[in-house]
């Protein structure tokens, strides 16, 4: 930040990095209300999505995913796409979840698959985690087409040191 | 940050930003233990309390809040205030906050209702998350007198992107 | 950032701050990805341990921690050191550690252990928080080598507001 030339005087874009690690529904929608809120203010948005948070941009359907016998049944435990998420807290059986997706709706909250829609409308950059991926015995397929691309730590870190806003979540 | 006139010559004041969206007591000490830091190096500290977090602020008496039976529902099962949260790790039926609470004040460390009050005597801002409270059916008179005003995510990426520090807890 | 002489001229050595407050073995990995990453591009990255993120740098070896009872029972229950973490997801009565292990030697990612090596070896700053260690009644002999310092949240902030990227992980 601030690298304009001739001191400070073309302030530079702002943006936002965000690394989504956690798989819990909650958390997934409050990464892209943020998300969502910055890329209207023509903030530069870029989600990372690593661990369980990769549970929020697989693909519904096709086969179980993984290339052994131990991914796959991560793969199964750990199944999940964006209609599928769990909260952090009150899950109560999957009751938690249907609770929170009828009082969101009810307020014209939109879902998380309508987030995710928005998001990329507006430029919202999606990158997988290929570590992650790795270990899970994932594949670039495995996601829904808004993530465009699969990068490393290293190009997380090269994004997120550049951004006014580093979250974690 | 930098965006002082001929160059960086007028070091702008340093802020912290935190979004609050854990409920559980652990994660709300440790973000006022950072907020009431910074403030007391004479830092501006936001804090943005959302989803389960917003617990935190709720004030200690008064009916079943919400304005539907889901939404009542939700804050029975979901009920707390800054006495009341769990903590995030042994919660072990309510014996793990007790334990951490005696051991923090045998330490002299502050209790979160002691935090919160040295935090806003210390000019920490606290803003209600908007578009949570709509979902959870919960307004402005729900909260504790500190927690000043009710923000959406526009007006928190405002104060985000020029925040020195940004955390998410 | 950006408090070079004549105008951002000199650009400073960018930096990483990373809070692991975390006991969760996923989510101590996840740090120390991105700070093994960030520390193999030249940025300088430190981590603050605090809370149960504080399991991952205790020594495996030695008497039962604390000074007292209450303590004593906390360290008991809230056992843990680099090789004993949990998941955040899927723990399965320790399954899933033993299974994410597996996959990521398969793999060849590295152990925590081996994180923790490698992170110290390319100059990552280990802080122990002294505020949890005393709640905790753990002392500096309790933790690894590589932890060097015992520090508070005022010193961690120092640390933090001039970092480009902080993490509450």
């Amino acid at each position: 930040m601030a690298t304009g030339l001739q001191g400070a005087q073309a302030e530079p874009k702002k943006s936002v990095t965000i690394v989504l690690f956690s798989g819990d529904l909650d958390k997934a929608i409050a990464a892209f209300v943020i998300a969502t809120a910055a890329a209207s203010m023509c903030m530069k948005v870029n989600i990372f999505f690593t661990f369980w948070g990769l549970n929020a941009i697989k693909k519904k359907s096709g086969l179980i995913k993984g290339q052994n016998w131990m991914q796959k049944m991560l793969n199964i435990v750990n199944y999940g796409h964006a209609r599928k998420l769990a909260l952090s807290k009150l899950n109560m059986m999957g009751m938690g979840p249907a609770m929170l997706k009828t009082m969101m709706s009810k307020k014209r909250v939109p879902s998380l698959d309508e987030f995710i829609k928005t998001a990329s409308a507006l430029g919202v950059g999606f990158y997988a985690c290929e570590m992650s991926m790795t270990v899970m015995g994932l594949r670039k397929e495995d996601f829904i087409d808004e993530c465009r691309d699969v990068i490393g730590a290293v190009s997380y870190i090269s994004i997120a040191r550049d951004s006014n806003v580093n979250l974690f979540i």
